[in-house]
């Protein structure tokens, strides 16, 4: 951490910010500048958090020189993370598709989207059975019933089953059906919850929020590995600016971002970052080919009918056409 | 709502559309342009959000008419909802000041900082016993001790306590202890938490999520509203944007935006907004000026002892001197 | 500035670092932490700012200290900047109303809307001749007969102009009509027009760009101070965001910011910050509460035959009645 | 368009607007639904942009439903527009490499970047004569002399060369140099240098601006169809978001957006849109993937020299893997 004092600062508040250091156990380091005192802090980086420097009127501004998350660092761990789910590889030179509908709506809906899913080759299946909606006169989603039908899903197709833990209440209970626990977008901030599913043996899919930097968003991560779960994939899925014709907007850099900042596997969500079905095959194409490893896209038996998203719902038929593409790129470039 | 359909649709698509309306209850009314046609839709607006006609090939676009939101909306309501905390009257022709820490840290601390906000004329005081925190790393408050902190605060000054709810599993916990219940940025779009909230009988405080709009921050009310719980206060507390001179930006137009679509009350934050100490003063005197109804800003006996949000916090003289800015203003507007 | 190297750097790499400086004119500090080290710049910024220490792989990244802008700065020149007008003054304990049509249309209208604006209080008269239009097949402005027409306005009002400069190539033009040469949120970072403008003797008004930082604002300042123009004064009017409900967020905290970091007068534009007659009166209080020198505002003699913007603009009765409210509060506040 | 009236509007207001519709000669298409009436107006879209609706109390909202560009729509033109620079094709079915180095330096500089651009498959050459930088105290080109130097690089290679236009005065002199005209993010809404190059025969580079939605982008395209010039090649070169971890947002789905609402072509420039060299290889090959037509990418000889932007350029060795990764993938999905 660097510390840039005001102009115009005297000798004795520069004392009082060094007096401070030394008695939180820091070493501080003094360059005297023509229009600036700065002073380097030296020392563990949890203690240089502690204190609220900027309250010092003397201070000009605080300047954080090590990066804040640490276990969810490739200085912390070189090597790629590869997250295994019931026999299924996330990272390590791998593409996964996970696919599936936005929500459980029934039985038929469900085992026929997962059956489409396998055979194009996605290999985890996702679906809601909690819905996030921005509404409260939208459908909410089947709750326990539809954990059920996933699960009904999975017997069927033998796809582990990829679903989101909507209320930390609920733990328990999807935890018993779901393979995979997804944290929305709109959890990444819940820090409460994060610290649950860090106390999880279960693989957690952290989306993106909407409003969180990479550096946030690995903030968010560090909650769940710092309580012991080390099997956290990111899952990119737009962020939201000013550009109206997508929903959000998809931060493809994240991808390479990632790759560079951390080990953790990193997936990237079209449908929910455009709202629009024809950019999905597109941009997972450009996923794949940024780095990502993997994408997550919806797909719906039959949109016309989708109680949720159904404008952002491959066809099964646009899903297997774009499968092909995936595969066949995805073979090119060497990823299994 | 309105149904565009894409150029070159044939009769039988424009049909299939306006078949679908029937079934679902729905009438249909077709302009014929030169280049595009159009369906209005008329009827239950509930219904129509259950179709999903923009998964239909032959829609390019489907446009709302209607608000999203009903309870929330002038429309509904014109006359504007005034919430009573204790005596303390927030809405309808007062401007009222909410003080405090960010977080509860000792009891000569969270007392202090009471008495320094009711003697410059708070009217409720704020502090937060579970903190939401980027980092891991960083102090998470002192819990259910921090709540009873705060009751001890209002023993001794009478003021009323705003504090988060920042697990809703604490629900019960923070009820006992609080006046009003905060609903944090990170926590506007928990439709769970916001339901729980609906069916409590003392007033929530809501505040705007980061990448939230002010419809979306409307709807989030709704959730509360529906549920039969209508002492919602807003509070703008800064948006998600590019700008990095202050930690988001406050958007102060969303106060008399809400004037005119709901008859809640809307207070701002321009503490959390700003995180920038020297901002508050002339911030709140504009939320004044644009019309809110309160402001709600950290205080803090000694801001450099501060375990959060230091280089945020009001000092006891700052903030008296504001507070009297606040004053000599609101009584010029015929405030009280 | 402050260069932080990666982790794991040889002192080899440093070495060359601290020869590079050297070479430069400048000198180095250096400070070893535990897990980066890091070297402190002394020296003169110009130079400074000429070195890629980025381009070199063993950098992980560079913090500059200084502010990047001089002339513009409070710490040049603490004494508050007072321009003036014919007469009129924008700043230094002032509160001044700039208002007119969006574009100027005929010379009953914009005699009409000058003889409304004198007569309720407004000391300058604003109107466009030339019109930024994003698309081409809007009126884009009556060009020369536009500025005679404003020409008429002043000499039957007395109020001195204010129009905007769209191309440098009509500067001649402009300036021979013109009392405050008005720079566009577009033109903002049109570097060579802002150097033109820096070599003019007329007060330049510079609106912030849509994408603009206040620091790039401030930047956008230097260019015309460098030349020697000191008579700049900024207007804020709103940066592009996600929010829908106005036009674009006027960004209310830029206003005390640039009165800590400028001696330069600062006013506020909410016509265009949202885009919605409604809510311009209560934005003007809030400028003006905020601290800014004064407002500037559409307002059309009959806004249903604007060829131009009409919705945002305030009608005469509007206008008269905002007028008497910020007469009153700016006399409240001790201000002219 | 269509035009929702506020509710409880008279009969009488409705037809105000009806009168009004048919003196512009419109026509008016009523639904009179249970909470709002709803006019779909029907006519030519020029006519109706030019009256001001919004400006009528009685009026909610005006909704456009067309869109708001012509010329530059896939409805208007449904092949694909094929760019053609001195035999180099960009746009069908092509994957067209722009390279070369941020500013044009000197003649050694510049035949080398042009050469090493050559040698490793790119068809134009890139390079800036005049700068736009955010600080006067930058660098900002080399002027008419930094054009020369280009031509020297193109006598020696045979690349087109595209450079950009900062000032519509140099016009003249760029079109004397240039083989593409490029219009820098800064000046996509310069309307009147828009219309300028739409009056010339030689292609134009636009590039999209960094507070610009894809409409407003392809309504500057339409400025320069508009004025008969019908080559132009748009270009990506991300937003300004939030995101603090590279200097834009990347917004790869506006690639197949506009694969969809348009026939030019776009390419896309990972340099500038995120200002971090390690970034650019993936990002190229994510824009191929993602449909695009091609990439423009900053390369320099010895990044560690170079007077502008020297930390977002590739080095000749890692531009010549990225373009050995590129001609693969290209060849693999059977573009030329």
């Amino acid at each position: 951490m660097v510390i840039v004092m005001r102009p115009g600062v005297t000798e004795q508040e520069i004392e009082e910010i060094v007096q401070l250091l030394h008695e939180t156990g820091l070493e501080a380091h003094i360059s005297r500048g023509e229009f600036r005192t700065v002073i380097g802090v030296i020392g563990d980086d949890e203690l240089v958090m502690q204190v609220p420097f900027q309250a010092y009127p003397a201070v000009e501004k605080v300047v954080p020189i090590m990066k804040p998350y640490k276990l969810a660092s490739r200085e912390f761990q070189s090597e790629a993370t590869v997250v295994r789910v019931n026999g299924v590889q996330i990272g390590g030179g791998t593409f996964t598709v996970i696919a599936g509908p936005c929500s459980v709506e029934s039985e038929e809906q469900v085992v026929e989207a997962a059956r489409i899913a396998r055979r194009a080759g996605a290999r985890l299946f996702r679906g809601g059975a909690f819905k996030p909606r921005t509404s409260p006169y939208s459908f909410q989603g089947l709750g326990e019933e539809g954990l059920k039908l996933l699960e009904r899903a999975r017997e069927e197709t033998g796809l582990p089953i990829v679903t989101e833990l909507l209320d930390v209440r609920d733990l328990e209970l999807v935890y018993r059906y779901a393979d995979v626990l997804q944290v929305g977008a709109r959890n990444m901030q819940n820090f409460l919850m994060l610290k649950e599913l860090g106390g999880q043996d279960k693989p957690v899919l952290l989306k993106r929020g909407m409003s969180a930097t990479v550096e946030e968003w690995l903030m968010a991560a560090e909650y769940i590995l710092k309580e012991g779960n080390g099997k956290v994939i990111l899952c990119e899925r737009g962020i939201k600016t000013f550009e109206t014709g997508t929903r959000n907007t998809l931060d493809i850099s994240s991808v390479p971002q990632i790759k560079g900042l951390s080990h953790l596997p990193v997936i990237v969500d079209p449908s929910h970052a455009t709202g629009v079905r024809d950019l999905v095959p597109p941009l997972c194409l450009a996923a794949l080919a940024a780095g990502a490893d993997g994408v997550m896209v919806e797909m719906h038996p039959r949109p016309r009918e989708a109680l949720c998203d159904g404008s952002q719902s491959l066809t099964p038929e646009g899903f297997e056409a774009m499968m092909g593409e995936i595969t066949r790129m995805a073979g090119f470039l060497g990823l299994k």
